[in-house]
């Protein structure tokens, strides 16, 4: 209490990252899985966050479908759409990296200038660009949300890696190759570059 | 590794509450501060994410100013404009409850309606409103961002408190009378809550 509350010097504190990183034992970081559709990444992206949280750490999983029912509910699919979709995700996942997560993010986000914009706004020094890899046929004989099934009855109109592109990453951060490597092997590895960066102590 | 990759079962597991709750040792939560420009609601957010941290806690705030300057960068302060920087805001609070984490907002948040949606899609059990309250006088003495000046000198049109109306909540989970009552005790009393509703272990 005080008796001239109003002159109370209303000092602020700030937390940081260090103080976080020492409460989390870990530090935040973005790993941004991208990709076609049917490659793996919701597989990749669900294992490594339920095995990170197992081991007791702050790891969550950014989703595109499950973004798309809140956040950003309001948007469609036009490419300024597309590009505001990525711009949001873009700027949870830097809040969710401030906040010393470990935070999983499942995108196709087929444009390079998108994962760019994306590495730009969270910043480099803890991005994490993941390539998951697999060839069109592969993702398309998986089909787990039949999309790719709906495209060829011609249902759907603009879908990446048959009517729209996909650009490869050029130099990505891991590049996990999902027709030749299962789930588990792809998840350890993404592990194996957390450790490597100290980003978890190995 | 697989023979047969293209025919692995791309098992999906999730991440229950409980295992988060477990790995964190607390309950994701929103604590949501409204109240006037000048009330408290910074100093006291700031401050309780630093000691919830301290303490070895998941904790992130959310502040109205920060992602103005983000996030929600593009948007301006029409109604319009303000109810989707609401929106928004409130979609990441669930978000990041969702992930475990206590998250403290910070917004002014000065309508009923807004707040009773922010309530909505964060989900009520998780969802603990406070109200910073200081008179209009107090706040309009602190004035910490010279905010209140620029409207008396007429350089701001639309100002909560002032030009534009501010509902108080109706039965807030908290009422803090910040006129009386310093920072420091303020956010033992929020912490205090948090204990009884079980999310922080007492």
């Amino acid at each position: 209490m005080s008796e001239n509350p109003e002159n109370i010097e209303w000092q602020q504190t700030a937390t940081s990252d260090a103080a976080r990183a020492k409460a989390l034992g870990q530090r935040g970081c973005v790993i941004w899985l991208t990709g076609l559709s049917g490659a793996g990444k919701s597989t990749i992206g669900l294992r490594l966050e339920a095995q990170l949280v197992t081991e007791g750490h702050a790891a969550f999983l950014l989703d595109g479908d499950n973004l798309r029912h809140g956040l950003c509910a309001d948007l469609g699919f036009s490419n300024v759409d597309r590009d505001e979709n990525i711009r949001r995700v873009s700027e949870v996942a830097g809040l969710f990296a401030d906040a010393g997560i470990i935070t999983v993010c499942t995108f196709i986000s087929p444009m390079l200038e998108q994962r760019a914009r994306a590495r730009d706004i969270v910043g480099s020094e803890r991005f994490i660009e993941v390539f998951v890899d697999a060839s069109l046929e592969v993702c398309e004989g998986r089909d787990p949300k039949g999309l790719y099934a709906r495209v060829r009855q011609g249902e759907i109109e603009e879908f990446t890696g048959i009517t729209a592109d996909y650009e490869p990453p050029v130099q990505p951060d891991l590049h996990l190759r999902t027709d030749t490597e299962d789930a588990s092997a792809s998840t350890d590895r993404i592990i194996d570059v957390l450790c490597q960066a100290g980003i978890l102590s190995a």
